[in-house]
């Protein structure tokens, strides 16, 4: 009863990545992709691309890079299906980083945009599928898209892009699944020649819910993070997602093995998941970042006056 | 926005006592009836009322019995218009421990039962409604549920019970969203008289999405707990519940003020919510015991293995 269509895309990495500055040590990226690989995962996005000429090599671990000697490194010798992808940000990669595909051992790139940048992602990603790579547009923060704006940007994309993929990205995890049915049928009314993907985010505990929810309104591309590792609360957790498709190729066994040895000693240092803070961000329709930065506090628990700080009675 | 008819009910003390088998303190008691009472939700659930003829006081804390005098110290002085509940299972329970309503300061009584008990049910809430109380119904292991024996039991409920709402209660957290439209429905189809009630438990971090699923349904009874805490993955969050609820009467910041003093710091010494075990017996549609079981032993993150003793390829 599966949907042979459906392509799933773990991003561990990446939105891990968010949390570390992307310090991610070699062995655990090859664990990564070792277990995705067995499990039969689509994609594999192994990090950001950002040119070293706009992002500083001092403040940033290599995955925020990825160069692909590096990326080399850790897969090799490794089996694998996998399809390899990089995220790129709309002002902080320039096009000489992307190398023609050819010389590249990645599959996708991924362009992460908002909607105001759009003219600038389709750029760079008619870029990446002229040199030969599948190319997606990952719209951000689409929670506080503006309706007009957003019909204009994805009525643009079908038109001027040569992306296959455009994403629904619930940066704020803030979505319902009512949101999403909308949207999900938005993207597909202008959309007529592309897929649509969905990417989750878990403060309210609906980044699988969500998913589910896009998966009944026709996504065919899927995000998801082992664990649900990502930034503040984190992502959709692949071993559900994969629990709920009924596709044979896939055998969650090897993400369990890997949860048990690398992600549950990670959880002792790393902070992610359903942590309150993160919870009245996504109410609030609000970027994490005020809970991240009060979860480095001595407040780190002190949600009721954190709450306070973000409500709408006071603000001006 | 919101719908008035909307009841919400706080079994933090009731499921979360499934983990410590109801050894909680009157202070924790007393904080949550307060936090709930001020928070304006409208039932909390002190307990199971079980015959101490029955289930060996010496073995269970006092939330398992809740004599009238326990509930009356825990709530004494504390201003509330939250009514009471206890739960009452068929088989645990004699007519007579339930006295009176005028002699009681509960409010109503939950009869929790399998499909297969429903003629008891059905005796034990027509007595409890006859003594005065409001009165549920509620369907365990609905996952489980054969659909024709389901089909009789809610047409009996209709037709012999005076229980005012009737629970689909995903004891196994294995639902997802299309199987709670689809028994909304069902209940809904035969329940012409009665309310439908939804108490999701969150194995595979579904439980508030299936609740909203619920309230999309049309379901009016919508339990949650604080934090989430409930056997094993817990339920839905009251605290995300509130959040999602427009109704101006309810105000989650006493909740967010009882997460911070009180399930914090008993989070450190109890455990529920995602973990991987849980998950898996969620997705296998079976009790969590196994995995109860597992986490209290050395091999509690020994997740591959668990999955295979529990995989159909491995039983006969």
């Amino acid at each position: 009863m599966y949907r042979e269509e459906i392509k799933v895309l773990d991003c561990t990495v990446r939105d891990g990545g968010l949390i570390n500055d992307h310090y991610f040590d070699d062995k655990f990226v090859r664990e990564v992709y070792k277990a995705v690989s067995q499990a039969g995962v689509d994609y594999m996005e192994i990090g950001y691309r950002c040119s070293k000429t706009i992002m500083s090599p001092d403040k940033f671990g290599k995955w925020k890079f990825c160069e692909e000697e590096e990326i080399r490194k850790a897969i090799d010798g490794i089996e694998s299906n996998t399809k390899l992808s990089v995220m790129v940000d709309v002002g902080r990669v320039e096009k000489h980083d992307i190398l023609p595909k050819k010389d590249s051992v990645l599959d996708m790139i991924r362009v992460a945009t908002y909607v105001k940048d759009i003219d600038k992602a389709i750029d760079l990603v008619n870029d990446a599928v002229d040199k030969g790579y599948e190319g997606t547009v990952n719209i951000m923060a689409i929670s506080k898209a503006l309706d007009n704006e957003l019909d204009e940007a994805l009525a643009q994309l079908e038109e001027e892009s040569r992306a296959s993929v455009v994403y629904i990205v619930d940066s704020f995890g803030a979505l319902y699944s009512e949101n999403v049915q909308f949207l999900v049928e938005k993207y597909k009314k202008f959309l007529k020649t592309k897929e649509v993907g969905m990417h989750g985010h878990n403060n309210q505990q609906l980044a699988y819910a969500n998913t589910i929810q896009g998966i009944i309104e026709g996504c065919n591309y899927l995000d998801g993070t082992i664990y649900g590792i990502g930034r503040a609360a984190g992502n959709c957790p692949l071993e559900l997602l994969m629990g709920f498709l009924k596709n044979p190729k896939f055998d969650v066994r090897p993400i369990l093995d890997v949860i048990t040895r690398e992600f549950i000693p990670l959880r002792e240092k790393m902070e992610w998941g359903y942590l309150i803070p993160y919870a009245i961000t996504g109410m609030f329709n609000e970027h994490p970042r005020s809970a991240m930065a009060l979860r480095k506090t001595e407040s780190k628990d002190n949600y009721r006056e954190f709450f306070d700080s973000l409500s709408p009675a006071n603000l001006d």
